[in-house]
């Protein structure tokens, strides 16, 4: 088992079968010891943000499997804290994908000429490269495609997917009473057919959750979608 | 008439039959003494840079006008440096419409990670807000129609005349040797039925020319494109 990358959050390593391993940090993306599912710095180190994470991960990657959408989960080792996914190519050097429900982040921080904080927004889908030395710049379908990325084509796919997994994430925090703001997706090209897939991880490291107003941060959002064993 | 909004590069007034009258100014933008047609402030002021930018939009304008593409012009004071056009209501607070057919200038800036210096791109288009605050941040298809700033059939035709525009202010260069690498546009929507048509100007205040891949600057554009009358 080799490691072959290490994330902000997660490191990776190749098995021997050609999946991969996906081992879950207790670090979190934020600034200041200030937690931000936007930030592209470790902000803070929380105990148990790890498994909270994969644990949370697990719960809705299942749920997709089950529901025909195409992932790269296989299984996950909540003991270990790590999760066993198919190779995955990334597009380019990495893409985020995002889904605003409601007008909050860098999309109000962007056009806050013309958005209200917290104005509704319906499944807005946004693609940024990933690109800490550039603040991660949003880009368009036809940039993605002139820039060999990503095919108009298969940017439908992925808006598609973003739409659904989004509105799936959004409908499964609403029976615990939470509200879906946005959530940050990462796809990649899985098997011999190079389709579209979610990877990565949905866990409240990656979306913003409200209760009564109030953020509900990552390791209290498990704990209300996810009973304990 | 009436001054009703000065602007960087030239002020507007309204006169009584409800169209408007456009006096170019010798301001170009740019910064600190140098000119850059993507720049959000008045670098330097060119004696005779109003009178060219005229010149060359009058040129432009009117082979539009005989082409059928919607332009807000009427005609042109050489004179008086001045710009008699229909009244336009802009897209919310105004948006620029880029057409790239090379990677340069914020575009380079933005996607460095993929994009080479100078790559060819194919009528790219962009579109960003008029937004000095946050320095014209891009806006994606989806957010403007969000964001009631433009529908999505709105932005289809905007970004049809912008190629069709585009392709032929490139055409026009090349005849004289010149190749366009970007061009920035202004649209509107003009007439009781609110067709979206071109306004503003096309100037080498906003393009970027280049002859044996030295850049050409705006006076000089000028009188390669238009000779003396």
């Amino acid at each position: 088992m080799n490691l072959v990358y290490q994330g902000k959050t997660k490191d990776v390593y190749a098995l021997e079968d050609g999946n991969y391993l996906l081992k879950f940090k207790d670090d979190v993306t934020g600034v200041n010891g200030v937690f931000d599912p936007g930030a592209n710095t470790v902000g803070l180190s929380m105990e148990g943000a790890g498994k909270a994470g994969l644990r949370l991960t697990k719960f809705f990657f299942e749920k997709l499997n089950q529901m025909g959408i195409p992932t790269h989960f296989i299984d996950a080792d909540l003991d270990q804290v790590t999760m066993t996914v198919k190779k995955a190519a990334p597009f380019g050097k990495g893409l985020e994908v995002i889904c605003r429900f409601r007008a909050v982040g860098s999309f109000l921080r962007r056009y806050e000429m013309y958005a209200e904080d917290g104005q509704a927004l319906d499944a807005l889908v946004e693609v940024t490269l990933k690109d800490d030395d550039r603040n991660d710049p949003p880009i368009s379908k036809d940039a993605l495609d002139m820039l060999g990325i990503l095919s108009k084509e298969e940017y439908e796919i992925l808006k598609d997917l973003t739409k659904q997994i989004g509105n799936i994430v959004k409908d499964e925090l609403a029976k615990k009473g939470l509200e879906l703001y946005d959530i940050k997706f990462e796809f990649g090209r899985v098997g011999e057919d190079h389709h579209i897939a979610l990877i990565d991880e949905i866990s409240g490291g990656n979306m913003r959750a409200y209760r009564n107003n109030t953020r509900v941060e990552p390791l209290e959002l498990t704990k209300i979608m996810v009973q304990e064993d």
